[in-house]
């Protein structure tokens, strides 16, 4: 058996743990680089309670609240060169896998004077201590070591042709969040869309990190964790109340953990090829990143499913029981997850064969990181299948 | 939800994984203090691989080879004060718990010159990287912020009346180990005795790590996986096999990560009042630790379930199906789980009412930490229970 597990973030939970744990941050240093999106951080409250720990704290603090969705390199360069110049000793992100991956390269650009491919490329070996507050349940970015941002250098805007914006990741066990601190107050007021989004986000981590070379038994117990408790909340998701405030904080509570488990399960696996081709979605429609990977799940579980069972007739070696196992995990068979999980997505965007077929002649990065490696022909099979293009077998 | 999770160690498993691994301790300095009792760790082929691995990062060392069984408060001090006149940069234990627990005070001791009372009070804030090779599996200390320690300072060699030897221990998050290599192949020739103490003491972990104040879901996830595991090796353990060789290698692997899993979940948790009771047998018997524990699992189980069931007549507050999620996890009932245990202990040592009373009155620590509390007499009766000297009742 081979195992490489480290996880070092410590993972505080409760209402109004922040301000509650507020001398473990004291011992962070003088001044935070706080990093944000412009809006919904100070809307739910997540900020005024990190100002308020700051302050209890006696620590001085400056804000880069320019953080977009998907960031770019040239956000986090900001960002950095903020805290350089301000002398931060440490920074605190607030809100989304957005304000922290952003963060995290802050983090290391605070006390780096680095180029981006050298970022990118890990040419460095300090980065300052992180803490994050997460206020939504889905990119698990608070237990990872993962920063994904735009490159947005040669961009022309749209296309995702060789030269438009990519999605480029670092990974540094330095930029592990030394503290997450989960508290689902702040997500008392997300609405439908960023609710079921980032579940499905999350969901898609568990599942992803189930079905990768790098899976083992630590990884897949946490994702059985996680893909509990989401299913635990399926109900209360299909039926998301008018007012987003009835939905009960237990489940809140719930999707938050799953979000940081879930994340935990990929610090360990890394994801599978959904995720790279659900980038494409997202770079060119939009579309949210939990709603991207979910778009893709029933075709791709699918076809896992036809691959493993070819396993069982010898024809393909070094796979098993991957897809009864997350049956298992979920609690039902494949057929029955996947209505649900198009319930939750609705209708979808409009393409064409035309698009798709394009995109599946892009690099794709997690492909090869899958259990299976799935071939050219074969994500473009996955991407016509999962818009009524061609025909899921049965 | 309250949650507080924390276990900063990185687990490396495969066989010859310290040797592979060495890269990672090239990082930790110039020399080590090897840590590790007399023999074990030299016949079973780590200390070699241990030796082999820093040679061939130029890295220089030094050996303190004198941990003992239970070790002491002066061993430790000696170690530590080893570690500091030679200027040693980290820490590498190698052996059972015994070693990595004196480890853990020496990393302290190397640059902490501080009484004994400044270390059981954690009057520190640094301490020397900590690298552990366990060659058993059973302690968890591999994967946890605690050292136990004998306190000798009063002893008279035998009684445990007040200024007898104490068990003691620490707790900081500073002596979790930086780096865990589980390599199954230094168990290869552990003996009956040893394989199945030690697999009693990491199964104790996990089942208390569900009967404590501080369970949460994280920890029970790790005590089902560790249960599990243990339990895929109870037929093997039941049939050992005349030579210890022959033990497969995949069941020693097995044994070895649900030792540090269970580790994981006593990191978060800590233990319930066995593993304070069970002390008393180890300092006045000899008893192993593991062992110990286990003497008494099914007193305090048939207790627990007693109590938990008053609950449902509303009797007691706070607690709720620990019970039947812990029969979940053994997979059966606990009379059948009763059997195996009974069958793995074989005779009991012989006891007296009058010692057992006794010792009923002493403090004991981890009944306050067990999810429901055992008055000084249900301590008693479990004691008493635990030899033949009461019935547990149906």
């Amino acid at each position: 058996m081979q195992l490489n597990y480290l996880m070092p973030t410590r993972i505080i939970m409760g209402e109004h743990c922040i301000f509650e744990n507020r001398s473990l941050i004291a011992q962070l240093g003088k001044k935070a680089l706080i990093v944000s999106g412009k809006h919904s951080a100070k809307a739910n409250g997540a900020y005024d309670d990190a100002v308020k720990t700051l302050e209890a704290n006696g620590q001085d603090y400056i804000v880069y609240d320019q953080v977009m969705a998907n960031p770019t390199d040239s956000c986090v360069f900001e960002a950095g060169k903020m805290a350089r110049s301000e002398g931060c000793d440490f920074v605190l992100a607030i809100g989304g896998g957005s304000p922290m991956d952003a963060a995290k390269a802050a983090a290391v650009l605070a006390i780096n004077d680095i180029s981006k491919e050298e970022l990118f490329g890990i040419s460095f070996t300090s980065a300052l201590p992180l803490v994050v507050v997460p206020t939504t349940a889905g990119t698990g970015s608070e237990t990872t070591q993962y920063s994904v941002l735009v490159d947005t250098s040669e961009a022309d805007g749209k296309t995702p042709k060789s030269g438009g914006p990519v999605k480029r990741s670092f990974t540094s066990p330095l930029v592990f969040p030394r503290y997450a601190f989960l508290d689902a107050r702040y997500m008392l007021n997300l609405n439908r869309n960023i609710t079921v989004n980032t579940a499905l986000d999350s969901l898609s981590h568990a599942i992803e990190g189930m079905l990768t070379l790098k899976t083992n038994c630590l990884s897949n117990m946490l994702a059985r964790e996680s893909i509990s408790m989401i299913m635990e909340c399926m109900d209360t998701l299909q039926n998301f109340p008018g007012d987003p405030s009835m939905f009960p904080m237990e489940k809140r509570e719930k999707l938050l953990l799953a979000s940081a488990v879930s994340g935990m399960v990929i610090a360990q696996t890394g994801t599978a090829a959904p995720h790279s081709m659900g980038y494409l979605f997202t770079l060119n429609w939009g579309t949210d990143h939990g709603r991207a990977n979910a778009l893709l799940m029933k075709s791709f579980l699918s076809w896992c499913r036809e691959k493993e069972q070819a396993l069982s007739t010898g024809s393909i070696q070094g796979t098993s029981n991957r897809i009864p196992g997350l049956c298992k995990a979920l609690g039902m068979e494949l057929e029955t997850f996947f209505e649900l999980v198009e319930k939750l997505l609705g209708e979808r965007e409009k393409t064409s064969e035309a698009e798709l077929s394009a995109w599946s002649k892009l690099p794709m990065k997690n492909a090869a990181a899958t259990f299976i490696q799935p071939s050219q022909e074969e994500i473009k099979r996955i991407y016509l299948e999962s818009f009524g293009f061609q025909r899921i077998p049965g």
